[in-house]
């Protein structure tokens, strides 16, 4: 992409009313721009990131066995009257009325609807296990909306829904939702620390909550050193088989949020020098609640001998638009974002040095067409501007490689390419520069 | 995909709700089903059409020069107060009152939220053209939806926003939409003429919509006869270029919706025999209307001499999920869909004739990991029902290519391959049939 063809309109400013450092370089590198309180636009770049984000999201929970639909936004209020939780939810539910003056609302979350398709989709055992998700814009209208997409109104979630025959087949879809979150963050680049949870407005009995460890978290954490050390998933997991190891592995250390914690149990479990209590932001949260939906909406299926079974159901939540804003606060720097590689919205920015000296131009069309050529994502800075503010910008948007190239260089047939992540800059011949980056 | 482990609720017999026959293929095929009145989930399997269809609007968008944002879902009333739309909208707009009383809305078009973007972005007319594009759900509040995903409450579309110095800059911008659209259609495996329109609610002075004759269609459409005959464009447009002879050709020739019908130019410009009256589906509308929404929200640029100038703006909507109601409006048989192999969702539907015979189990096995191996989307009936059921299953969600495989085949070493579209079977032998369906 040519930068004089696209929309990149950073801030050299700090935005006033940003208070942590994700929300002021999503603003700043223009990825976002606020609609309305707690609502946002996301621009070219902001548009790119984030459907890298989804993609590895996706990726994963198709790895898993679960199966994408798409529900709408829009639900209807009776539907939640039948779980009883269109009275109980409170003003977080954007509550709506049609121009029947029929009760609508914008989707918080999604048990009900997906309970009614599988209530009216299935009739026999036979069609379980099965696990539906989706990666739709929700509506919670939070009292004071901050930080950016981090606490926003409008937001993008993954919801996966389980629906199992009996509790021991809601274990093992439990278990691979958690496998696959673990599988998700760490291709995410985040360190995300399973925690037990509370399981608030959804119900149920056993949830966790996923917690990447930051100073700007909104929530208390408390866990044992050690999980943060633990490495990261390998790609090889059979899904069909014994997940239980990997379950127990990260499950055995002490680990919970504020409302979970037991100062009593921490003390007595953890070592005084392995104890943390810090910050943390929820990056995803899985439920196991049985029958809380079922039972009351009637989604049953017959069992083997014919008999009505109530569904046992769980439910997993990714906040994806959210996870920008976490990986901004994990990688940064004084000058801007350090997009890990899996998400970067480019790979490659491609600073002219010169633009308008016709060598300088012309080398840079013909490394701009072969990256291009060879599969390399490239933002390609041909603007007018100088070449510190060029230098400026491509730090301020984070992209993991920079391909400085300038009439200097260019005269003893090399180009400059710079690690964003660690700043090193390595002189390489020019014929040799796309090889170089493809395989970076 | 095994069909074991989907979700594919198709019905046996025709919902009495549905009256026309996209309507009724798509809840039979288990495409979608409805949640509320002209509100509707995308299974599994309409998901993947629904996501054929925005990528191949989207790559042309890209080709055509624009870019790709999002912006949200609900807006701000006080921006439509801004260009005096709130009011004067109707009872299409659904309006929602937040928490803190705010007014808001569920966006059924963009014109002002890309408005108050671009105007707060962009400050020169160094920054133009630029045509930025989102795909996001829209709410439209319909009196009576009907007609399944045609006439959605709920629907997605694409809609692209055009921002240029001048009326000459802003025919081009409108020129590479015109040709994007006709090329989108074209890769749908449609045929959809463009008709000088009305502009309604969006204003301005030049409009067009896209037009696919179908008995079913909601508008009454006139045309000559010899645009349905226009054979479709090759894929080298260079949007840069001159594009004035391609949109010459097919705005040469007499074709209007109903609102901008004149007879008595149809009878003086269309030989009797040329003359067509039909009914159409709407499946894309642009508009240009210079400067109806920067004069009153203030969006200008500084031009070359520093004056401030009002920007040039047209607006090009695709009726994304509705064009999913189109198409198969435009090709199915009494048997179900026939899917384009463009949109198609699977390109082969894998058939196992004896489940649970070890000899087939093992053929097609090793035939699914073979197709996946080789790129092609397979879904893999592996299920218990027996073979006139799958026959009728395939042929109505109307993948391109069904894979039969049997024990009588297989003691002569063949599987039978059909075409869907034509109803043609081959043995072929069944060490060739993967190469033959990766060619398909």
């Amino acid at each position: 992409m040519r930068l004089s063809r696209y929309f990149l309109p950073t801030l050299r400013e700090n935005p006033a009313e940003a208070q942590i450092v994700s929300h002021r370089l999503m603003l700043r590198a223009g990825l976002i721009r606020q609609s309305a309180a707690g609502i946002y636009s996301w621009l070219p770049l902001g548009l790119r990131v984030l459907k890298n984000i989804e993609r590895i999201v996706r990726e994963e929970q198709d790895r898993s066995g679960a199966v994408e639909l798409l529900m709408p936004t829009i639900q209807s209020a009776d539907l939640w009257r039948e779980s009883g939780r269109y009275d109980a939810y409170g003003k977080e539910m954007l509550r709506i009325t049609d121009r029947h003056e029929r009760e609508m609302l914008f989707g918080p979350t999604n048990e009900e609807l997906i309970t009614a398709i599988v209530r009216d989709s299935i009739k026999s055992y036979r069609d379980l296990p099965l696990n539906l998700y989706h990666i739709q814009w929700k509506f919670r209208d939070e009292v004071r909306p901050r930080f950016g997409v981090m606490r926003g109104r409008e937001f993008l979630m993954k919801d996966a829904y389980s629906f199992d025959i009996d509790k021991e087949a809601a274990r093992r879809a439990y278990e691979k939702m958690f496998v696959a979150y673990l599988r998700t963050y760490a291709r995410l680049g985040l360190k995300a620390i399973p925690m037990a949870a509370d399981t608030g407005p959804i119900g149920g009995d056993m949830s966790h909550e996923f917690i990447i460890l930051a100073d700007t978290g909104e929530s208390a954490v408390f866990c044992h050193g050690d999980l943060v050390d633990y490495d990261i998933l390998g790609t090889e997991v059979d899904f069909d088989g014994d997940l239980s190891p990997i379950i127990k592995r990260w499950t055995g250390l002490y680990a919970a949020t504020d409302e979970k914690h037991d100062e009593a149990r921490f003390e007595a479990e953890v070592p005084a020098n392995k104890r943390i209590a810090a910050r943390g932001i929820e990056v995803g949260h899985i439920f196991y609640f049985g029958t809380k939906y079922s039972k009351p909406m009637g989604a049953v299926v017959a069992g083997p001998n014919g008999e009505s079974i109530e569904l046992e159901m769980g439910s997993y939540g990714i906040g994806v638009s959210r996870l920008m804003g976490a990986i901004i606060e994990a990688s940064h720097d004084d000058n801007g974002i350090i997009w890990p590689d899996s998400v970067a919205p480019f790979k490659v920015a491609l600073i002219n040095l010169k633009s308008g000296d016709a060598t300088v131009d012309g080398a840079c069309d013909k490394l701009y067409a072969a990256l291009e050529a060879a599969g390399v994502d490239v933002l390609y800075d041909d603007t007018g501007e100088r070449a510190g503010s060029k230098f400026a910008t491509a730090d301020l948007i984070g992209l993991p490689w920079q391909l400085h190239v300038g009439p200097r260089g260019l005269a003893n047939g090399v180009v400059e390419v710079k690690s964003r992540k660690t700043g090193e800059r390595r002189e390489i011949a020019i014929d040799d520069v796309v090889d170089v980056l493809v395989k970076a």
